[in-house]
Formats: structure tokens, C-alpha cells, sequence
């Protein structure tokens, strides 16, 4: 009996499926990743600066001393020496955390995910900066949230903004269950949290019994001396922390964690063996060597100093090629530069255009819950070269240009 | 302000965290891993049997040609090569698959884990055999679903039990979202669904419209002869199949598939990048080189030959020191044993007995929904030597024989 629809579950899945959808990002990852195309709209460090040949000799090493335990299950919670590595990396971030509170997790994507199990039921709403981590906007629509964007500038989140949703949220009879931010380096602004209004969203956070997670994978990607503390290294109670190797070292080994109060802590430990049984013991082998063993410091300054010149080559190229009209950040670290276009020009009609002058970003729609964000684009600098960022720019400066003129024939202004 | 409860949390979390607990599998490990205790517990393979030569070479050479992207984000769907290079296993089992129709996973488990967000709604009913996968329930519970346990024998999943549940169901004007199933040399029994049985199953979910999930990860560990065929084998419609590497290659890469009809492989890809964003591109890598590059079906006989031999020597230390009243299953493949005591004993309270008689088991209640299994246990043969094995079951059989006595004493039968 062949069926009269493609879909014979129609009907039987589950309600959180019904609003889910595939990421703007994603979709256009197919036509970005073709070899004439400057792409501008990734997302990923640079791994071949990464030092192979220490590698080989990390993994020959492994297999030696500990291959049979790292290939076999572990803990759900992750092996032990690693949580304790990974507590004196946060000690270089002010932090100072037992090994018992970190959760390990495959990446901190799915840190993010369990937290969302945990804390939301559909409906629940969540505040986050507005544009915010396309990767967390997937999970709260997993989880059936609803997203409220609060306002940020070229010091992070506006703290007034934030006080003034709360107080909205009360007179409706609502709690937000948490604020989700990316207080350094912010994907997708490269916007950081200046360390006055850290102290003041502390403050409004207490003072509202709100909880705050704390997303920090792009701190240590820092140009121009330390950025401010974390907020988890300035509280002990209220912030749940969310960390990953992902720029220290590799996204590809996906592993990150959750650094929370033990009650949270042991949920996210009965919802990752629920999930995954334990996050890859290979990939955390690796990663306890990489940071007891390996000189990790010296391996991020090697990334640092590369995304540096990056970024320099962005924002130079920036100020040659663009269009008057056209504004960006000028981020002090991590991967990430946001433009905002010319009045009147939308980045997400602008798409094909670039794409055939073989040139690719990702529209600021993606990186909002309410189809927000048409006037701005990311552009990432962590993995093309110096000089595929200047090409890219010129062709991106050249196609803003050209709908500018479009845009003022229309409007009668030229 | 200190808090008054040790919980600052409370009240906050989503309705799903009330359900969940720790499953008595993860509880009992950490006295079981005792040195002077065998542990028949638990559910490793034996990874010391790996030839770590040759996994050295091979990581080697991965980061020689494909360094740089092993350590990268990958698609949501995993590696197209890799899911070539599974097509190929599916092949030997008889299963007809495009690598279109698989999505990578952390482990089976999350692959289970996202079939049920995309399928369960709290209070769904799933149907499986009684007892099931720990890992399943866990899953499930966390899905808020509601499990119903099916009979089984010595020939797995009774059909007419199957039968007689789903009529019972539109009685009550329900349906079941899914059958759950471990067809061949299932966790925890070791029982094998026979071919007749197989395509009967098949012949009532399809009468009924009941979707079958076929979770095999233990096919390929076979101790005489080919296994009857998977159930997706046998039909392209109706079955969505589950497979892993845990069991043919290593548990700690934490790689699985899903192999699913086009909309349900959709809707996984979202829920696998809302979660994790892609499985580990260094674990697929080194797959897709295992599956490739290896005598990967070589490696699988020193595994079924090492594990053949420590069936033996748990059936045949079973027949020299249980006592009377004790039955267990005769596995064809796998890893487990499934005991059930003489009448009227608990291997639930049984267990610190046990433990200071330094031997380890898993309690039957871990594998039901229902608080049901007091009167079995799970004995694995994949990990322990034969040697230990021995040992295990001499004191295993003096606690049994113990427990039975004062039973007899208390029932004045003695």
C-alpha cells in the first residue's frame, strides 16, 4: 500500500516539532562553502593553525597509556581530571569552581539544550540580548520558549532595558524563567559587557530573583589585554556558567560544560545520560592532555594573534570598501564583526545578489526570535585569510553600493 | 542573603525534572568498580582487544590528510562519506539503505533521545518489551511517555502479547506512539526474536499502523551463525532503525545512527542541531577510517570469539554453583545473560549481600517501567574474564543459596 502523502507520521509527532525550522545559517551553508565564494558567513576557529605533529604524538601517547579506558563509556558527568583541568582553566578567568559542579557536556551546545530541559516548559519565556546566539534561539524553539530581545548597544545589554522588561513582565503577572547572555566577544556582535554594567546587571538580576546563564565560549579570544571578569567569577549564586574548548582548542572534539549549583547540577546529570549516556571519553581524553599536557596557553595566543590580524584586515577593509551609511563594530576579541546597512536596505533580500558576486554573510534576521535584525549582517573573521577578507569586503562593499543606488532610485533621492 | 533551602531552584524547573531519577544501573556503579569486586554490573566492551597499533597509525595518518577538518564543525547530518561507509555495514545485515536516510548521533542514545522529542508528547504511550534497555526508559521518563511492557519468552516479544495490548489500547480509544524494540541478542535478556516471530511482529504493526523502533546495536556479535534479519531489512516502511560503533568498533567515540524515511530524517537533523549542532567530526573521522581503512569485520570476530568464550564460561559456571530454582537464558550473541531466582527471592535486596560477598549484578527492576524485575538480574560477559566470570558466579551462586535458606526459614519449608 504506497502512501498518498511523503509524510506518513503526519499527525503522530510530537507539538514541539510543529515550530521547529531549519536556521537561516544553515541553509545557506551549501551555496557559502563553494570555492569561488568568499565566505564571511561561517562560524569556525581557524584548526589549521593547530600544531598536528604535537597532536599525533598527544594521540600516540593516549592509545599507550589510557587507550583501552578512552574508548570505552564513562561517567555521565565526565572523567574526573578532566572537570579538574578545566577548573584551572577557569581560575584564569577569575573564576574559582569545584571539578563536583562541572557537568561535561558535547559542547556547550547540548549544555545549553539540557538547561533548557531543565528550567522550560513551552510558553516559558526567556530574555536574551536582541541579536543574540542563533545556536541558543534553536534550543528555546526546541523547547517551545518564548524569546523577549532586550536592547544592547556598543557596551553590551542595556541594563535600563533590562530593568524596564522585568518590570513589564510583572505587570503582565509574568516571570522570566532566565536571561540568556553572551556578555564577551558576543556572537554575532563582537559586542562585550563593560564591566560597570556587568555590576549593574548583577544588581537588577538579584534584586529580581532572576537567573542568568552566562554563555562564555569566546573570552579568552581577547586582543587587547583581559576583558572584564565574568559575571559567574563575580557571584557565586544566580549565574550558571557555560564553557567549551571549542575556541581553545577544537569544535570538532564537541566538548563543553556547565559549570552550576549542585541541584541544578545533578538534573543536568540525570538529562545527559537520559541523552547521550556521557559525552564522547576519546575527545575528553584528548582534552585533559591538551591542558596538562600541551602548552594550550601559547596555542590560543597563536589563534589570538591570528584572528587579530583577521579583524584588522576586516575592519581596514571596511572603512575602504563600504558605502556611506554603512556602520560595524569594532570588537576587541572573539570571531565576529556586526554591520549595520544603509537606511532602507535589507541583508536578507540582499543575499543573492552577493552570493552571485560570490560573496557570503549571514542576514541579522537569523539572530533574532521575531524576524528581526534585516538591517544588519555578521561577518566572521576567525577563519578566511587576510586577504579573502579584503576581496570579500570589496565584492560585499560593491553589492551594499548597488542597492543603495537601487534603493534611491526607487525612492527618488539620488 | 543565604539561602533557607539547599535548593535555590525550586519551583523554577521545567514539569518533565519532576519525573526524573537516577536510573539503579548508574547508583550501584561506583561500589561495583571496587577493584575486589567482580562486577557482572556492567556493559562495556572490551576495548582492551582493540589493536591500539594500528588505531595509532590511523590517527596518525587523520591528522596528516584531514587535521584541520576532523577538528571543525561538521553538517548536522554528519560526514556524507561516513554515512556511505554505514550503508555498507547495513548492507551485511541485509538492510538497503541511502546514506540520505541516516543521521549521525552522539551514541544510539541520543539518537533514541531525539526520536522521542520528536515523537512523544507527555502521557504518549510507547510499547516495549518487558524488561527493555535501561538507557530506553531513561529516555523515555524523561519524555514523560508511558511505557507499557509487552510479554516475551525465549523467543523474544510474544505476538500475540503485541496483539492484545494494541486492542486493548482502542479499548481505552488510545493508540501507542511506537513499539520499542532490541530484536536480537537484546539488553538485557540476550533473547533473539525468531524469524517466524519477526515477520508476524511486522504483520500486526502494520495492521495496526503501529511504528516499530528497532534499536540494534548487538546483530553483529553473533556466536553462531547469522542472527535472523533486522525487521527494517525485511520492510522499507514502518521501521525506524537504530544502530551504533559502541559494539563493533568503540563505546567511548559515542557515534550512532539513525536510519529514517526522509520527513522524520528532516525533523532529527533539526533536533540534532538544536542539540549539539553535529556529532564529533574527529569521532566520525575516525570511523569512517575504521570502516575504510581497517579489517574493521576482523576486528568484530576477535570480539565475538572473545566474548563466545565468556558466555561459556558464565553458562557453564551457572550449571556448576546455582542453586536449585535458578533459571537463566542461553544467548546466541551479545552481552548479557538474564537470571531469574528461585521463587520468592529479590535481587533488589539481595544486592548488599552480594556486594560484601564482592560480586556485582544488575537488579531486573532497572529494565521495567513498573517497578516490576525484583525476581531477575542481568549478568554481563562481554567485559570480565572468563576467570573472574567464574569467581562471580561461585559467589553469586553462595549468596543465592543463602538468601534461599533463610527464605526457607522464614517459610518454615526447610
Amino acid at each position: 500500500m504506497s502512501g498518498t502523502t511523503l509524510d506518513d507520521y503526519t499527525g503522530r509527532y510530537a507539538t514541539r516539532v510543529h515550530g521547529m525550522a531549519q536556521s537561516e545559517i544553515r541553509a545557506l551553508f551549501s551555496v557559502a562553502n563553494r570555492p569561488e565564494v568568499v565566505s564571511l558567513a561561517g562560524g569556525n576557529p581557524f584548526t589549521a593553525a593547530l600544531p598536528f605533529d604535537d597532536l599525533k604524538e598527544m594521540f600516540d601517547k593516549l592509545f599507550s597509556d589510557s587507550g583501552a579506558k578512552s574508548l570505552m563509556y564513562c561517567g555521565g558527568q565526565g572523567d574526573p581530571a578532566l572537570r579538574e583541568a578545566i577548573t584551572e582553566v577557569l581560575d584564569l578567568t577569575g573564576i574559582s569552581a569545584s571539578a563536583d559542579d562541572l557537568v561535561l557536556t558535547t559542547g556547550a551546545q547540548q549544555g545549553l539544550d539540557l538547561l533548557a530541559r531543565t528550567f522550560l516548559d513551552p510558553g516559558d519565556i526567556v530574555l536574551a540580548e536582541g541579536p543574540t546566539y542563533v545556536g541558543a534561539l534553536g534550543v528555546f524553539q526546541a523547547a517551545q520558549a518564548d524569546v523577549r530581545h532586550l536592547p544592547m548597544d556598543e557596551d553590551g545589554l542595556v541594563p535600563a532595558g533590562l530593568e524596564e522588561a522585568l518590570k513589564g513582565l510583572r505587570k503582565e503577572g509574568r516571570e522570566a524563567k532566565f536571561l540568556y547572555t553572551v556578555p564577551t566577544f558576543q556572537n554575532p556582535t563582537g559586542v562585550t559587557l563593560s564591566e560597570e554594567r556587568r555590576e549593574e546587571i548583577l544588581r537588577i538580576a538579584e534584586r529580581h530573583g532572576l537567573l542568568v546563564i552566562e554563555d562564555d565560549p569566546y573570552s579568552m579570544i581577547s586582543f587587547e589585554g583581559e576583558p572584564p571578569a565574568p559575571l559567574r567569577a563575580r557571584v557565586d549564586r544566580g549565574v550558571i556558567y557555560l564553557g567549551t574548548v571549542s575556541k581553545i582548542f577544537a569544535a570538532g572534539l564537541r566538548l563543553g560544560w556547565v559549570l552550576a549549583p549542585p541541584a541544578v547540577r545533578d538534573k543536568l546529570l540525570l538529562a545527559v545520560e537520559a541523552s547521550i549516556l556521557c559525552p564522547s571519553s576519546l575527545t575528553q581524553e584528548a582534552t585533559r592532555r591538551f591542558l596538562t599536557e600541551m602548552e594550550w596557553r601559547q596555542q590560543v595566543k597563536v589563534f589570538t594573534t591570528l584572528y587579530q590580524e583577521r579583524r584588522d584586515a576586516l575592519l581596514g577593509a571596511l572603512g575602504d570598501y563600504m558605502p556611506e551609511g554603512a556602520t560595524w563594530t569594532r570588537p576587541g576579541g572573539g570571531m565576529f564583526v556586526w554591520l549595520d546597512l544603509p537606511e532602507g536596505l535589507n541583508s536578507k533580500d540582499m543575499l543573492p545578489r552577493a552570493l552571485s558576486e560570490r560573496v557570503a554573510y549571514v542576514p541579522g534576521t537569523g539572530f533574532y526570535a521575531d524576524g528581526d535584525g534585516a538591517a544588519h549582517m555578521r561577518l566572521n573573521f576567525s577563519f578566511p585569510t587576510a586577504e579573502d577578507i579584503r576581496e570579500g569586503v570589496r565584492r560585499l562593499g560593491g553589492v551594499i553600493a548597488a542597492e543603495k543606488q537601487l534603493r534611491d532610485a526607487f525612492t527618488g533621492e539620488n
